[in-house]
């Protein structure tokens, strides 16, 4: 998925009306505008002597949206601060400080790592000539959130130079993101829709992540090539009925649709020790709907080959949430001898956002 | 698809967050109603001395929502005058009078017309002993319109009853029909949700019918048995994008929702002459989207073997109305030698209803 260059504010789907186009159009109109840029165009000053954005967690391939619909986690994600550094090599980050959760076993190969990967893309533009940036990054995400820090470099990157580059570029830079590390490339606009859930109403999100690492390619491999008939009608229905769900506030009929999927995640549950207990646990401790979340190109956690996973309960209100956390937590231990970390948050609202800057 | 028993106020879906569950639940509480009640239950008393009912044209298979989207036409449908016949033998319906459109057309035997078949199923239900009924039907379709004349009849039945039926006894007897009329059944709940378009915008369909009739285990024939994953996922999110965009009132998106099927539709336009280059026309017009509706279960015109098929563009203002309708009409004409006839009708906002009742 290319969610990365836009986060999505609360639920949000690739709306697929535009894919095609926008792709193609993407690719053609930005390669020229490389092109006629790389001798006309004036490098773009930074603006900001530093910023401070923040990327909420992602929870990715939502239900029966499988690679098209996700959303944001409140309170839980990656602060990304940079700043032009005379020190820096021209067109290069230098990677400063690393901070939070899963330090040390993030990929400091640019390569193998999503999160630099977009930044250098971004740098890489051939506007940018001389500058060169310093990126202080505080992990916050103790699961494998998906697409949330990359998001926030990108974001942060383009921040610094006044916000010059446009979507078509982020985007490009995101899909020449998407060849180096993924595994698997869907044909997907960057085009994100909302969907906004009412204000007035609450969700919560118990997030329950076992020290299990799942290989990306195996998870992959268990995904069918070919769907029958029946269950495209039953999983094309399901995702609408969770979108009119999330429109209407309808957190029970969220959950059943969150749990509805018949494709994806009856292959994958299998493949997480413990997990199918889990989701039973979470029913019956009053979840309204349960499904995993995992970080399909390991942009998150910028790991390559292995994916942390969570699994995602919808509550509605905050007296169950230790209960239903504790009994899930039980679950995996039992099942599988797996411990877990338990978040509780609300559904973001915002999005990934500018913290913080200091004009030059 | 069994919208039958209560037909979309608006525009609706199967949500099959409730599938499984509804399904077995009908047939287990029902089957266990009917045989407890066989001793024990009253016959409802007819409350009324007549009722007529209109049920709105339906059209099905709704761009990416095959099997389970659709929604109804303003002003274009079928009536249905029923009423207690002490000439007509109890648990019997007699069909006195058929006037209107597909006059002649409409097979009288009563397992081969799903009307019929409803009604009956009703009639046979153990507390109704002792009361026969007349009906009299307009029909006021000269297209497919799939569901809208059962349902109609369904209605009216019940209402003669005072609506003494439980709907979960007339999913049963939609169930029953189902099995017998169809050539395909789903796993579908009868469930339904309701998709609003915004009361303050205008949503216009252009329904062009070809004098063709596409054999419906033909149209069958050509649908898949298995989906690609891409496939299926650029058409999920298409529905659910078709979902949003109905909801937003957004015309442009829900035309190009609409139009964006990869995986039913290309494989049966192709079986309509002139089919492709009425798609193409109706878009080069400014239509927002087409798509073609066919009558599913042949319920709506009540013929088994051949349904009739309408092409099916959405416009948001009358002004563009008349010249996409001829341009249709030309396309189907130039490229097919089919005559057609065009209808536009405003989108229906209330769905079937009651329109004159006798009490006793």
């Amino acid at each position: 998925m290319a969610l990365w260059y836009q986060p999505p504010p609360t639920l949000n789907l690739i709306s697929p009306t535009l894919k095609l186009n926008s792709l193609r159009c993407n690719y053609n109109c930005n390669l020229s505008i490389l092109n006629s840029r790389h001798t006309h165009v004036p490098e773009p000053e930074p603006v900001f002597a530093s910023v401070k954005t923040f990327a909420p967690a992602t929870v990715a391939n939502l239900g029966p949206g499988f690679d098209f619909l996700g959303c944001t986690i409140d309170s839980l994600g990656d602060f990304v601060s940079l700043f032009a550094d005379s020190f820096v090599r021209p067109k290069e980050i230098a990677i400063t400080q690393i901070s939070g959760n899963a330090v040390g076993k993030l990929n400091r190969n640019p390569l193998s790592n999503c999160a630099e990967i977009v930044a250098i893309e971004i740098m890489n533009m051939p506007e940018i000539r001389s500058v060169g940036l310093s990126l202080l990054l505080k992990k916050g995400l103790p699961l494998g959130s998906g697409l949330g820090s990359s998001t926030a470099r990108a974001i942060a990157v383009n921040k610094v130079f006044g916000e010059k580059l446009r979507k078509e570029e982020l985007e490009l830079a995101g899909l020449n993101l998407e060849e180096k590390v993924s595994s698997y490339h869907a044909d997907h606009s960057l085009d994100l829709k909302k969907l906004n859930f009412p204000e007035k109403k609450d969700l919560y999100f118990v997030l329950v992540s076992p020290k299990f690492e799942a290989p990306t390619k195996k998870m992959r491999a268990v995904l069918p090539l070919e769907i029958g008939m029946a269950n495209f009608v039953w999983n094309s229905s399901l995702a609408v009925a969770l979108a009119a769900a999330v429109l209407e506030g309808n957190v029970a009929g969220l959950g059943r649709a969150l749990s509805g999927d018949r494709i994806v995640k009856p292959r994958q549950v299998p493949l997480i020790l413990g997990m199918e207990v889990v989701k039973k646990t979470e029913i019956e401790v009053g979840a309204f709907g349960c499904t995993i979340s995992r970080c399909g190109k390991t942009c998150g956690s910028g790991r390559v080959g292995g994916a942390e996973l969570t699994a995602v309960a919808m509550i509605n209100c905050e007296e169950r949430r230790v209960r239903i956390g504790e009994r899930m937590m039980e679950a995996f231990w039992r099942e599988g001898r797996l411990k877990a970390v338990v978040v509780v948050n609300r559904l973001d609202r915002v999005g990934a956002r500018l913290v913080d800057s200091k004009p030059r």
